[in-house]
């Protein structure tokens, strides 16, 4: 149970607060939408929604489910706001439906909160939940929340689907092209500049950084790529390319090869830029001054290993068949001439920069089960396994 | 994503196990069973479930969704196991549908779990988890795993109902009568005895202390008694039944008066046994031999602090019209007679005692808005406002 019904408009001052408080703060926040419910969760042991009230546009044949927890140490970087947290917990978790090519239903998390949290705060972070899951599709249904040593946010997505537009991870096969949207690595090193607090020393826009902070669900993508059925498999990035690569092999039993030129290719030229400025501050720092002519090569190695190993980039990872990319590429030219998301409905925190979004083929399925990265020159080519390794919550990155 | 798929049969034990390595077991546990699933979440960003799969008996018009945490320090006595946590943290949410008569279809849990937690533990937590989720219905579609600095479960339960069939807290009326399943305040004294450990001082049963240690969701009996139109209002007591009460009051407007006689006829004699033992050892450990005539009294008041404002009953509380009494009778009758649970699916440690399920009729909603709580002697009733108090997570009770 543990909600509480009463709403009544005290003010936001209070030492102590208590889980009362929070939920009142929270039902505030949520209550102000409309929502095709039959009962909210601030009113009942819980939220009751018509199914019918979601299905205009698809029939519900499937639900989809997933959970994912983002907290202090492991996700949120010293300047993340309040508003950045809440939306992060919805963002990461309505990934995992985009990778199926699921429509978003419902959204319920569960919030630690430590000591020293306010009720400012508390409403902030639940308006960062609202505004990405309004953005998104679905609607908050249900939230909970108890004393933690740490913020902690668990959220819960559902979704519903078609049963023919559901996509997996196995089925990619032997010839299939690979492809991710988006620029992979940028939440890498966004990620870096904040861990080592050298983001006044090289210049970086905000947009940049949001990367990171403001993970951007390619809801709206996954859902025209598992509609088309041009995609045979699908999976996010969420724990770092690399992984996602080893997972779709290992579901599917094809191996792969990526080309390191594609895929730098589909970077951010920002993180290239802000790689270079750092090695070369690197080496200024050092008082080395040799080496000038590997800068170059040194910052695209630095960006690979972000696009490879960081995760962080919630961009999708899909395999095609060949004859029909081209299907790919038309629904990618509609939906950047045609669909922009109506992103005046969010907070200036909230335009990301994430659109228009393209897709980049990075490699291809092969029929040998080992999985490879490729640097291509004039005169041969130089293969390396690809490893198996990404985030751990784990192992503390942050 | 957050997911492996790596499910390879290797040993249990190993050093520093990282989050594959808990996922890993979790799947193990979760893979055994039969689920009417299009894919697990072991094997794609998300679970995708056939919505007919689970509408035999029902149709289902609507989801219903709740979510709630338990943790180490304000949920768990010591004494608890790896399985009565993971049992709890399914149990907790399971409560909820209960309360609104929906039938669980799938269960999602996030585990933070913190340093020195074996892949033994997660076992054995994992399977306390599924075996709620599969006595009580439902599947476990979902799980997560983070480091965190306690043992902090966080549960999403999803439901499906008919919409005639859903019982909402506001349509209780005056004249209503109010009752209660099962026996209030066996949680609360189970826990007073584990906190001051002296459960060995006083004899007391193993199934006693499982009232709370192993949560019984009134699933079945929450699903009867929707079904039968009788019942205009309920909620479970999870954070105690004045509470509860205040919120079915807040939410109908009608105000409640409830018997101290008839609370007490529904507590288990055990309760009570044990609490008259307590204070006779109290007066005796403080050489106090005056008063033995108040013992009995003594322990009565404390019976009733523990059924009115200690929380962990996860019982329903629920309102019927008086000439619809003996339907809610019939009810109960035919489900003691032939629906017995079939216990023999747990493990000893799931046999709870709960069953058969009584009823007690405890008092009635009154026109008047205030809620008392009255005893009645011969010559006159003394009534007093009912506190609106019971468990708040950010306050530690254990």
């Amino acid at each position: 149970m543990r909600k509480s019904s009463s709403l009544s408009d005290e003010p936001l001052s209070k030492e102590e607060p208590v889980e009362k408080d929070f939920i009142r703060v929270f039902s505030r926040v949520f209550q102000m939408f409309e929502k095709p419910l039959l009962s909210g969760s601030e009113f009942d042991d819980c939220a009751a929604v018509r199914l019918d009230s979601f299905c205009r546009d698809l029939s519900a044949e499937s639900l989809t489910f997933s959970t994912d927890t983002v907290r202090e140490s492991s996700d949120f970087p010293k300047s993340m706001t309040p508003w950045q947290k809440g939306w992060m917990a919805a963002a990461v978790n309505l990934s995992d439906l985009a990778a199926m090519g699921s429509k978003p239903v419902a959204f319920l998390f569960s919030a630690g909160l430590p000591a020293g949290f306010t009720l400012t705060d508390a409403k902030t972070l639940a308006q960062g939940i609202q505004d990405a899951v309004s953005f998104f599709g679905g609607e908050v249904v249900g939230g909970d929340t108890e004393f933690c040593e740490e913020l902690t946010i668990t959220g819960t997505v559902v979704g519903i689907s078609e049963n023919k537009n559901l996509t997996f991870r196995k089925h990619a096969v032997s010839g299939d092209l690979l492809c991710v949207t988006g620029a992979p690595g940028s939440a890498g090193v966004a990620l870096s500049l904040l861990l080592n607090d050298i983001e006044t020393a090289v210049s970086v826009s905000d947009s940049f950084i949001k990367n990171l902070t403001e993970p951007f669900p390619r809801i709206a993508e996954g859902l025209m790529l598992s509609k088309s059925g041009a995609v045979t498999s699908m999976i996010d990035t969420s724990d770092g390319l690399a992984f996602s690569v080893h997972e779709l092999s290992s579901l599917s039993g094809a191996g792969f090869e990526i080309s390191e030129q594609a895929l730098l290719s589909a970077a951010d030229p920002e993180a290239l830029e802000i790689l270079e400025k750092r090695v070369l501050q690197d080496i200024k720092t050092q008082n080395n001054d040799n080496g000038h002519l590997e800068d170059a090569r040194d910052a695209q190695a630095l960006l690979l290993q972000n696009a490879l190993y960081t995760g962080g980039d919630y961009e999708l990872l899909f395999t095609v068949s060949p004859d029909k990319i081209g299907e790919v590429e038309e629904i990618f030219r509609t939906y950047n001439e045609s669909c922009a998301p109506d992103f005046n409905k969010l907070p200036s925190d909230g335009k990301s920069g994430r659109y228009p979004c393209r897709f980049t083929i990075i490699g291809k399925a092969i029929a040998e089960s080992e999985t490879v990265i490729f640097r291509q020159s004039r005169s041969e080519q130089i293969r390396r396994p690809l490893l198996k390794k990404g985030y751990d919550s784990f192992k503390k990155y942050i």
